[in-house]
C-alpha cells in the first residue's frame, strides 16, 4: 500500500495522454487510477485502445487497466485532462461540476476570466482566481475547478520572458516559431505535407500564442488579470521535427539591459527553488553558449523535458535584442506543464477540491 | 552551327556549378564552352569530376567536356563563378582583369562600391557602377568586370519588398529565414545535424540578409549606392529541406497600404516585361491565397524555379503587415539570379567586356 | 476543336488521381472531360474539391471543371479509375457494366481471371482475356471492361525481371523493399510514424507484390494466365522517401547468365519500339553503373518517371545475382501505368469498347 | 575514493568516443581517466575539442579532461577504442604491445583468425584465442591484446539468429538493411544524400555483414575459429534514420521449427543470466507482436539500447522463415557491444592483461 493520490486522465489514449502516462509512471505524489477516452476506446483495455507511440514501454499495469467511459461517475477527485478543444468544452466543465480538479491542457478554457493559465515559475499568483469559479451551483460541499496551462508553443517563450520581464519590463515581442509534427497529435501532420518541407500555418496557432502570453505575463489586480501591456506579434511555421519547437524571438525591454544583464536574469530564475516539486527542473531557463544552440534534437530532453533552452543572444537592429527559445513541446508544453500545475496546486494545499480551494490558501 | 555565345563555369563541380549546367541546358543564347575546378579535378572530364546530384541527367557533351585549371587562359569572355567566397576573393579579380565579364554567384564583391549586386526586377540601375570598376590597371582594351547577384536568402525577401517598397515606402523589416540544406552546398550540413533538428545558425547569414536587402533597395545616387535607410532585423535558421528558403516576414511601411494594395502592388510587378529574356518568370512574385502556402516543397519551382512566392498576408500587431515569402535557394537564389543578370547585361548590350561597357549603355 | 479523346477520371482528388490530372495536361490523344470524386466533394468545382499535392500547378481549366457523381451516366466511354479497393469492387463493375473501358489502378480486381493485369513492355499479350469479360449480362452492344496495372511495389521490379526471364528463366526472387509514403494516398502515413522511422509493415503488399510478380510474368495459355513457377518472397518497408520505391532484389535464374548477359538483356529491352506510345519511356529499364545508384531522390524522375532503374548489379551468395531497382510510385506505380496501358489498347484499337474488343485484335 | 578501474578511450571525440563517455557515466566498475584523439584535439580539454552530439549532457568531470596524443604512454591498460579502420590498424597494435587490454569496435582486426570477434551472448567461447596473440615479441611481463566487437549491421542480426542457430541450426541467411545515419559517424552522410531518399550502398558493408555473421556463429575448433557452414547474403542500405538499424531477414534452418518454437528460443534465450554484467539487457532478444513492430524511433532504446527487438514473424516462400529485427547501431552496435565485451572479460577475470590471461581462464 501508499498513500499516493489518484488521478485519472481524460483523453488517455491521444500524444499528451500517453505522456501523461509515461510522466506519471513512478511519480512520488500521483499513481493512475483511472483512465478514460472516446467511446470507440471505451470497454477495452488500455493496451488494446491506445497506438503507444513513445520510445518508453507502456507500463504493464497501465495496458491492462479498462478505459473508461468519459464521464466523472468513478473517476477521481484528480483529472489531468488532454482533450480535443471542442470536446474539453463540453466535458471538463462536467467533471468540476462533480467536484474534480481538472488540470487541463486544453486550450477550451485557458482566456476565461476566473480560469487561472498558470506556470508555476511565472505566475503561480493567478491561481488566487480559482475561488471566482462557481461550475456548480447547485451544490456548494464539494467544489471542482479547472486549472490550464498554456498552448506548447507559450511556454518555452513565456519563460524566457518572465525573467527578463521581471526585471527590465517588456514593451514588444517578435516571434517566429519552428514547431514540432507531436504538437498536432496523432495522426495529425501528415507525412506528404512535412518531409523536406515547410508549412507556415498552424490554425489558431497564432492567436493563441500572442494571447497566451500577455496574459501569462500579466498582473492579477483586484481579483481579474490585467495582460502585459506589450506587444506580441507571432508567425506559426510546422518543421519536419518529431519533439521539441525552435522559436526565433526578438524583444524591446523598456529599460536598457547589457548582454550580462540579460544572462545573469535567466541563470537567476529560480522562482520555485525551496518548493520541492517533483517535476520542475532545476533550471527552468538555460543559456548555451554555444553558436549553434538550442536545437530540438540534442537540447529538448535538458531537465527532463522541463528546461527551456535559450541561446544565440545578440543585438538586434530593429527592436532591442534578439534569441532563440525551444522547449519540449508534449513534455513542458503540455503534459509536463500540466503535472507541474498539479504538484504547485499540491504543495499549496490546494489540490483536493471542497477542502482547501479557499481564498486564504492561494499564494 | 549555331551563333550562342560561349560561356564559362567557375567552380563548375559544386551544388550551383550543377544547377549552372542544367540551366545552361539549352539555353537559346549561351552555350557552356568551358568548365573549372579545384585542381582536383583539374585533367579529369566532368563527368569523372563531378558527383551530380541534381534529378535531370548530366548532359552527355559535358559529361565529356575536360574540366580546366582555374585560369582565364583559354577561358570564354562571358563566366560564370560559383565559388567559394575565399576562392572567389582570389579569382575572380584575375578573370575580370583578363577582361572577363565575371558573373558571380560569390559573397566576396557584393558589398564593395563599384560592384553592382543586382537583381534584374528590382535594381537594374546598378549596373551603372560598372565603369567604375578597373581590375587592369595596364590594360584599357578589353575591360573586364564583376557583377553579383544576392545571396540566396535575401532574394526572395527583397523581390517580395521591392513592389511595396517602391508604391509604399519600407521603415522596418523583421524576417526569419527556414533554410534548405542545399544552401550549403556538398557534403555541407551532416545529416546527423538537421534530420529531426532545426539548426538556428548559419555563419554570417543573417549579416548578408541584412545587408544586402538595404543595398539592393538602395539608390543610385552620384556613381554611388545609398542603402535603403530602413531597419532591417534578420535571423536565419536550417531546416530539413532540400531546395527552397521560407520566410516569415513582418514589415512596417512608410505610407499605409489595405490588403488590398498591397496585393495589386505584387501582382502588377512586371519591371521586365518586354526584355524577353529567357529565364525571366512571367510572374516575379505570386502571391497564393491558401491558407497554408507557400510551402517550399510545392511552390520552389513555380516560374521555373525563378518566382518568389507570397501568401499569408495579415496584420502584424508590432509593425504593420506579416507575409510568408519562399523562394528557390539554388535555383531564384543562385544559378538562376546569375543567369539572369547576364541576361540583363546581354540585352543591354553590356555583356561582352570592352565593347559596350560604357556609361552611355547603362540603364 | 481537337479530335482527342475524352476520358473520365474516378478518384480524381487523391494522390493517384491528381497524377492522372497532370500527365493527361497537354496529352496528345486525351483529353479529361469528366471528374467524379466521392460525395463530400461532388457538386464542387473541381478547384475547391482537392488538396492539390503536386509541383507543377493545377491547370486552370481542370479547376473550373465540375466534380461529377461517381455513376456512370454521363461518364465518357473511358474511364481512368484511381479508387481505394473497397470502393473499386462495387463502382468500376458498374462503369464496365455501363460499356465503359475502365483503366484501373486499383487491387479489387487484379487477380481475377478474366481481368488482364498489364505492364505494356511486359504482357501486353495478356490483354486477349478481354473478350472474356461480362459485365452486363443483359446487353451485348456496348461491352465493357476492366484492364488492371500492378501495385506500384510490383511494377519496377517486373519491369527489371522480365528481360533476364526472357533470356534466362526465372526460378526465385527475393525482394525487399523501401516505399515512399506517397503511396499510401494523402493523408496517408502520419508524420510521426515516419520522420526518422521505418515502418517494417504495409498491409497486404507482401502478398500483391508476390502474387502479381508471378501473375505478370505469367504466360497466357488456353486463355487463361498461368502464373510463373517461380518462387518470390516479398518484405515490405516504409521509409521517409516523398516519392520513388526502392528494393533489393536477389534472383535465381534458369539459365547462367554473366554480367554482361545480363547487362545486355536490360539494355536491349525494348517491346514498345516502334508502337510511338507517347507516355512509354525510350529506355523501360536502365543500368546505372555508379557504385550508389539508383536513389528515389536523383532517379525516380528518369523518363519522365516510366523508366525503372537498375544498378549495383553483382553476385549472390545465396541465389545468383543481387541488384537495387527503382521506379516512380505514382508515375509509373500507378497513374503512368494506367496511362500506358490505355495509350496500348489504344494503338491496338481496342480502348472504345463495343466497337473492337475481339479476339481478333488482341496482340 | 572509488575503487573503480582506470579506462581510456581511443577517438574519444568521434560518434561512437561519445557514446562510450555517455554510456560510462556512473558505471559501477569503470571510470574514464584518459582520452584520446586526434593530433588536432590534443592538447584541448575534451569540452573544446568535441563536437557533443548526444542528447545528454556531456559530463562537466569529463569536459574539463585534457585530450592526449593517441599513444600509450600515460594510458591507463584498458582502452576502449573508437578508431577509423585505417587508424585502428596503425594504432591498435601498439597499445597492445604495451601491454593494453584494447576493447576494440574498429573493423581492422575482426578477420584476423587470433583476434576473437565477441557477442557476449552469443560466442564468449572466442576469447580462448586471446593466449594466441602475440603484439609484443620481446616482452612477456605484461600482455596486452585485443578483443573486437562486430560491425553494426551484424549484432542484431546474429543475435537474432544465434537462439535459432543453436536450436535448429541455420542453413541460408537473407538480410537487407535500413541503416541509420549514424552509423557513418560524423559528418559522415551528408543531408543531401539522405533528405527524402534512400542510398543503396554502403562501401564493404555487405562485406563484413556477411563473414562477420558466419564468424561470430562459428565454432572455436583446434584453436581456430571455424565459420557457420551456412550462406549469408546481405544488401545494406542507408535511410533517413538517426539511430537504428532495421533489417528485413529471410531464413532456412537446418531442422523444421514451428512459430511457437521459434519465438520461444528467443524468449528463453539468456546466455548471460546469472553473470551481472551491468550493460547486459534482461532480455536480449525481445519479440514485439505488433503487426508493425520493430521500429527504430520506437524501440531502439530496449534494455537501455542492449535488446535487440525481432518483429513480423512469418513463413517465407522461398526459404523457411521470415522477420525483421531491429538494433541501436551506436549502443548495442557500437560503444554498448565494447563495453559489454570489458564486462564479460572482467566477470571472467581476464581484463587486466599479463595477469589472467591465460588458457586456462576462457570459457
Amino acid at each position: 500500500m501508499n498513500n499516493k493520490q489518484n488521478v485519472g486522465i481524460l483523453g488517455a489514449t491521444g500524444m499528451v495522454g500517453q505522456r501523461f502516462i509515461q510522466l506519471l509512471e513512478n511519480h512520488p505524489w500521483f499513481q493512475v487510477s483511472w483512465l478514460a477516452a472516446s467511446d470507440r476506446s471505451s470497454g477495452k483495455t488500455y493496451g488494446d485502445a491506445v497506438r503507444w507511440k513513445l520510445d518508453t514501454p507502456l507500463p504493464p499495469a497501465i495496458a491492462s487497466m479498462p478505459v473508461s467511459p468519459a464521464v466523472p461517475d468513478d473517476a477521481p477527485q484528480i483529472i489531468f485532462a488532454a482533450l480535443d478543444t471542442d470536446i474539453a468544452r463540453e466535458l471538463e466543465p462536467k467533471f468540476a461540476a462533480a467536484g474534480c480538479a481538472v488540470i487541463s491542457n486544453s486550450s477550451a478554457f485557458r482566456m476565461q476570466p476566473d480560469v487561472p493559465l498558470v506556470i508555476p515559475e511565472v505566475n503561480a499568483d493567478h491561481l488566487a482566481l480559482l475561488p471566482q469559479q462557481n461550475w456548480n451551483a447547485a451544490s456548494q460541499q464539494r467544489k471542482g475547478y479547472i486549472v490550464t496551462n498554456p498552448n506548447c508553443s507559450a511556454i518555452g517563450l513565456v519563460l524566457a520572458l518572465k525573467p527578463l520581464e521581471q526585471r527590465f519590463g517588456l514593451r514588444a515581442v517578435f516571434v517566429s516559431t519552428m514547431q514540432a509534427v507531436s504538437g498536432a497529435g496523432y495522426p495529425g501532420v501528415p507525412s506528404l505535407d512535412i518531409l523536406g518541407n515547410v508549412v507556415p500555418f498552424i490554425r489558431n496557432e497564432e492567436e493563441k500564442l500572442e494571447a497566451e502570453t500577455q496574459r501569462l505575463l500579466g498582473r492579477l489586480e483586484e481579483g481579474k488579470i490585467a495582460p502585459l501591456n506589450a506587444k506580441v506579434s507571432a508567425q506559426c511555421n510546422r518543421v519536419a521535427v518529431e519533439d521539441g519547437h525552435t522559436e526565433s524571438v526578438s524583444i524591446q525591454l523598456a529599460h536598457s539591459a547589457t548582454r550580462q544583464d540579460i544572462l545573469a536574469a535567466w541563470r537567476e530564475f529560480h522562482p520555485l527553488r525551496g518548493a520541492n516539486l517533483p517535476t520542475a527542473p532545476a533550471q527552468p531557463v538555460e543559456y548555451d553558449a554555444r553558436e549553434d544552440r538550442p536545437q530540438p534534437r540534442l537540447d529538448r530532453m535538458r531537465g527532463r523535458g522541463m528546461t527551456a533552452t535559450v541561446g544565440r543572444l545578440r543585438p538586434c537592429s530593429l527592436l532591442h535584442w534578439k534569441f532563440t527559445v525551444l522547449s519540449h513541446n508534449t513534455i513542458r508544453g503540455a503534459a509536463g506543464a500540466a503535472l507541474l500545475n498539479a504538484e504547485l496546486l499540491a504543495s499549496r494545499g490546494m489540490l483536493l477540491p471542497g477542502v482547501s480551494v479557499s481564498p486564504g490558501t492561494s499564494a
